[in-house]
């Protein structure tokens, strides 16, 4: 008695036919991936209404079976749309789901959609089209984080602040050097992003399980209706292929890391420690316990998520299976990220206040290749210079000239020129570096380059 | 105006006092860890009403005050068992969401429950009282699987198949050898879990944000109360300490590759060309496009389950934050693994057919051991015989006497000996081998470790 | 006195001048990276002979001081070449060691070459060039790989086998279907590989430590000397940036996995029971116990690979610390896959034997479509067929028209066409499927894209 | 021709018998493990040894036979103790170098050696016995690390310092409580590392190539020859299994991962905006540029370490190959750390100065709750106050009693006793708490563990 019953559970699934035995109903939910690709309805909908408008162009369905079925489906997005669509609990994933729906509504003409196709195909069409969105929105929001960038680092380009290599105070540079290094990162990101979406622009469709289409589908014309570029070169690796998810589960990790470096930094810089950086409120919260605590967690989460981006990349990579469900359609990082940018303010006094005079040992050495010594000596001169201090505990710029001269007679009185941390930063002229008219100039090139690109 | 507004919502959070600016919706949503940790709803009331008499043994709420507490955590509870717990915008964690709603049952005494407590040593102790459920879970699912293993082994010793080495035919073994290999890595996955549980039964209660309990709460008394076996040693440790998490996404990790490997084999075992098992209805699927199609999806999805087990473990450890998102209280692997064993039938036949004298090389060459020949030479010249039958496309077995005799006189005809499997098997009897009565002390051994280690 | 001796130590590195403890030995150790970045010997040299210019051009150094240092370069250079290069105890990293030897050479002169130059521009100038070497030979490799594939594919296109999904036979395709599908896969891994190097293309030298170059170094004077595309935008972004590090370790993880599956294919082809291929002995390896194994060892050594290749990716992200110690300027993998791909031996008369009629069962369905079924309900009835012959146990090409009429009148005599591989197969002559026509397609489209991108 | 010559060179494999073509010489080398596992020489020759008395033990060589290649092996010992042992071409392995060896030294008896046992076994006794010195090594320098922890804990007993949460100011602590911090976690990484140990502290000799041994070898009897605790239970999980490999990887990861909070908290700690503690110069380094600088490299160093600690462990559990090229004998982390930690010097001035009023914002609230205020409305209050200092400008402690009556009626005279850091700290009197009592607790407990650890 069991497997009759169970035999007409079966018949419910698109693959029913030879099965005798009941499925066990912890394997059922197991097995079900309805959860994680449900999420893809209107693409799989947009998918077979293509399809079948290929099967009438190959002569398998009749003009009015294509109208029936494309009707049809129009009414199952609707439901889709409005929440009322129910799932039964033999609905194993989107595809059985959406045609059993069809058969319900147009009745056995539902029968010819699956004509020449396999689930094989026409879940990474699903995906494909769901990628493509999901990069839209992504790409948007990354393209605003570069704007926000470039619009404060125009508007503060006059700050300067410690630079650092090794938490370690460096070199003085400009608030706005530190942010273009940043969006520098970030910009390829977006390189590899439109790399990411290019390459996954090819349509498999008519590639069935995995040796192709019998029926002369016209793959060029489905590739067509979908929008897609180019269509997919062999069948069983256009079955297999899930290098798109990678690809794009890489991008996420790599634009994670360097939205996490992008946070540490700022984490760094609202410590009452450093101080140059406060947050808004609308990014900042309390603690349960210590009344005074004003945490940067919007930052803390940022850093975070590129832990888990991370793991995903890694999951997937080991498991390289074609579940969609490591998609983020709306990373909210970016915008987080944004409103962060655009609402802190630089306490630019506390900034110049940790420009010290040791910072600018570099340029004392300078000064004496200036005179002609030879760089690795008015390094090692320098190093004295900065000994000599910590000695007396004094800082760098209040040696006396007696102490200077007694490490290197080159040493004049034009040293005291030295000791201005605006000139040193307007030293750094060349492509890239940190004098203001080379920061101006990086704004500029990067504003030009996000233009073009939107264009695209 | 905004301000005010703004205000009154982070004064419902548990950190507004010192807030003026409002929180970005965004921010609010992304920071919220509510999705993730509700599922800990009980432990957190667990841990906050053992906390309270911790307070109410320190003299710091008075007895009726505690069992208003209490009461009041009570009907919270009945709330999320029936369902009935309704959810607020601002109630971002677990423990925001229940002492909110205490107060609104009992007022501000509420307000005394947190006295001394941080969310920092709250939330952990939650974890870990989770955790505690979720491997007992666990536990229960392995130890079951270990026990089908132990069965089919012992029910079904008599069946020989191929051992594959690099998935080249090796040696006869037995089937029920190749049960308790696995169930022997298994056994190794117990022990750790065991070991990952012990290490997290310490109390964290009473460590505070992280400097430790000012207000003498007596933590040995908590302790007690949540049944844990020790208190932890150093109150910052016990706040950041997520230890736990990652030995157990390790151990995660581990048992899946291990069920991953044993699912490959069968994966393998199942095909039309080994065609050695077969496996139940109820833990197979079938082809959308192809009719005949029966696949061991059941043995995929396993598979693939170790990939994401690695990729929650990386990525854990590239974040180290505390979200117990990581967790599957219920583990179905391990059910999926034992239906899957207890239900499959071996081919007894395909098997002994897979038996193909070239395996018996090995035995050749320990032939000619047994002569006195040096192993060493034995085995090149038992080379040599394979290479003399592949020549003339004849099995090892049917090489002639003079066949023989010609790669060493020290053949002689006793050699027919050699060609039996069951022979081969039954000389492997040193501990751990494939012999009978080695296989049998091994099913053994293993029942009793399971007996004691259940008893405890 | 320690500490004077101590210093002298220190005065030997780049950076002693402030420093007069003394350096723990294991430290110093521990801190070297000369043995990993010592194979960057001649980039650092190319390097710097290109900065020196730079600094002549600029006027920091005399013509005569710019041909001493190119000079004494060339003799460090020679040195390395015929291996008689000393590394001295203090020679913490490449630079160090090649700048110290050009001082021993020309004496202090040797001093001016790092006049506005910083070892984190000079690193990522050397790993860039060096990578661009690194990505010429593995390229070179690739495209080996691919000709050699497109030449089987061709020589070998009347070839049939079973396709499989899930391990399952699924339906018959062609030989050179199965290698013109890993091929696809192998030149989007061409693609990527060309867009890492078009992105690590960019000269980092003049970026300094980090805020740039002060002396107006000619940027784009040193980029031309160095073959570079384009020069970094920010000095920053410039000194910090290992995308293209990790970008590379990406790629060859991507292409580690697609060759992992091409060998797990063959792994399972040259299985006793799959038998359709045959190894070349060259690419075999045997046991120390088993004398008639002959094992795919250079396929599993492949298989291996992929996950090394990814624990580096791991690593390097989590980490995301400079060192070049994870390339590997020669990356083996390809090369042996050649070899393998050209010296297999497909056994075709194994590969026929291994269609089964059962794998027809979607052709039977097909055949009830072009007699007007919906394609659902044919599903179900050749599924039916599936299931009769199961009972009869004959195979489904021997069921009786008697047999088939109980299932569907549709049935008729021309139903024996479905029974022919080969008709099968012709079918799929969408683009990318497996039909003769449709692969001699896919092979001329790649032999296109190769030549045109050889060219490039 | 080229045969003969192959043939020639297969010969001197162990596995050649059976090969009839020449081996490519690049997959020769690509298949060669002997540059990663010559490590293992003396574990190889070790297990060899042990190995031939079983043999005896058997009879199935005698005792001259014995005798001559366990002294044969001895001079092979010798020869690689003194940098003598040269390895030939066809050297694959370090078992078949050996083995090739002692061929050379006594001739054929050598060829017995192997009898009954493969490399499947062999490689494994090898690996762990390699392993178990590996572990001591480490256990060595982690319970050093442990021990100077635990003497600087107790000298500096009395330095206070801030405590952060977020890297804001959380509340005053002790500098041995953050020192005890860090070794409480590296105490269970010493659990984790003994329980590591003791599970891979099993025999895997006598189960030859998966199936077990068949010439009767006292197993047990081996197993005491080679001192460990038990025999391994199945003979293909024996010589399948390397969960020893992949727990020792998790193990250095996580030891690593601590290692790097550990030295992150300093390297901020060394900035010059926080400023709490100084490196000695022997563990710190220089700017090739930059004169000023001091580098904590020593501590990045440590810190990059988690990174590739990780990538191991990932790259290994992705491919499960049981190359040990993945250990590292001599961690050289531990010992820097301890050096690190040995010799840096507190600046207990900053320390102090560090310490600012806000911090006690939790003990303003604590003294309400002392009055009877609720802990929730508390919390409120001293918000309020830090709000009302924010707008005043001043520090918390400098709120007039008017400011805080305003606020709160239950302010009275006695507040001012909140506003002593030392006090503050001595309130976590609770187990694990800051206090000094405490802290003092935490210190025994930890040397009584280390004490009774060291004595198993």
């Amino acid at each position: 008695m069991e497997s009759k019953s169970s035999n007409k559970q079966n018949e419910l699934k698109l693959w029913g036919g030879r099965f005798t035995g009941a499925t066990d109903p912890i394997m059922e939910k197991f097995n079900a991936s309805i959860t994680f690709d449900k999420r893809m309805w209107k693409e799989d909908i947009k998918g077979s209404q293509a399809y079948v408008r290929g099967l009438e162009k190959a002569g398998l369905v009749t003009a009015t079976e294509c109208q029936d079925i494309i009707k049809g489906l129009d009414v199952v997005c609707t439901e889709w749309e409005s929440n009322k669509f129910v799932l039964k609990p033999h609905d194993e994933d989107i595809h059985t789901a959406n045609e059993r729906r069809l058969t319900e509504l147009i009745g056995p003409t539902a029968g010819k959609l699956h004509t020449g196709r396999s689930r094989n195909d026409q879940v990474t069409v699903d995906m494909k089209l769901w990628l493509r969105e999901a990069v839209k929105t992504t790409r948007k929001h990354l393209v605003e984080f570069l704007q926000v960038s470039i619009s404060r680092a125009k508007s503060e380009i006059d700050v300067l602040l410690p630079g650092y290599t090794h938490l370690q105070r460096a070199q003085p540079i400009r608030w706005s050097h530190w942010i273009m290094c940043h969006a520098t990162a970030l910009l390829r990101d977006l390189q590899r992003l439109d790399q990411v979406a290019d390459r996954a622009n090819e349509m498999t469709l008519g590639s069935g399980a995995l040796a192709g289409n019998p029926f002369g589908v016209d793959r060029d014309f489905l590739k067509s209706l979908l929008a897609f570029d180019r269509v997919t070169a062999n069948s069983m690796d256009a079955t297999m292929d899930r290098d798109f998810v990678v690809d794009f589960l890489y991008w996420a990790s790599m634009t994670m890391t360097h939205l996490s470096r992008w946070a540490e930094d700022l984490i760094l810089y609202t410590t009452k420690e450093f101080g140059f950086v406060k947050l808004a409120d609308a990014y900042s919260t309390g603690s349960s316990l210590m009344p005074q605590k004003k945490n940067a967690d919007s930052l803390e989460l940022i850093r975070g998520k590129a832990g888990s981006a991370f793991g995903k990349l890694s999951g997937f990579m080991m498991s390289y299976k074609g579940l969609p469900s490591t998609y983020n359609k709306d990373l909210q990082e970016d915008k987080i990220a944004c409103g962060v940018l655009s609402t802190l303010t630089v306490n630019e006094g506390q900034c110049k206040a940790a420009l010290s005079p040791d910072m600018l040992a570099t340029d004392l050495a300078y000064y004496l290749v200036r005179k002609g010594v030879p760089f690795r000596e008015a390094h090692s001169l320098s190093g004295k210079c900065v000994a000599a201090a910590e000695e007396k505990s004094v800082s760098l710029s209040s040696l006396t000239m007696q102490d200077l001269k007694g490490i290197s007679d080159k040493f004049g009185d034009d040293v005291t020129s030295v000791w201005d941390f605006e000139n040193s930063v307007e030293q750094y002229t060349s492509t890239g570096g940190t004098a203001k008219a080379s920061v101006s100039q990086q704004i500029k090139h990067m504003e030009t380059l996000l233009a073009n690109s939107s264009n695209s």
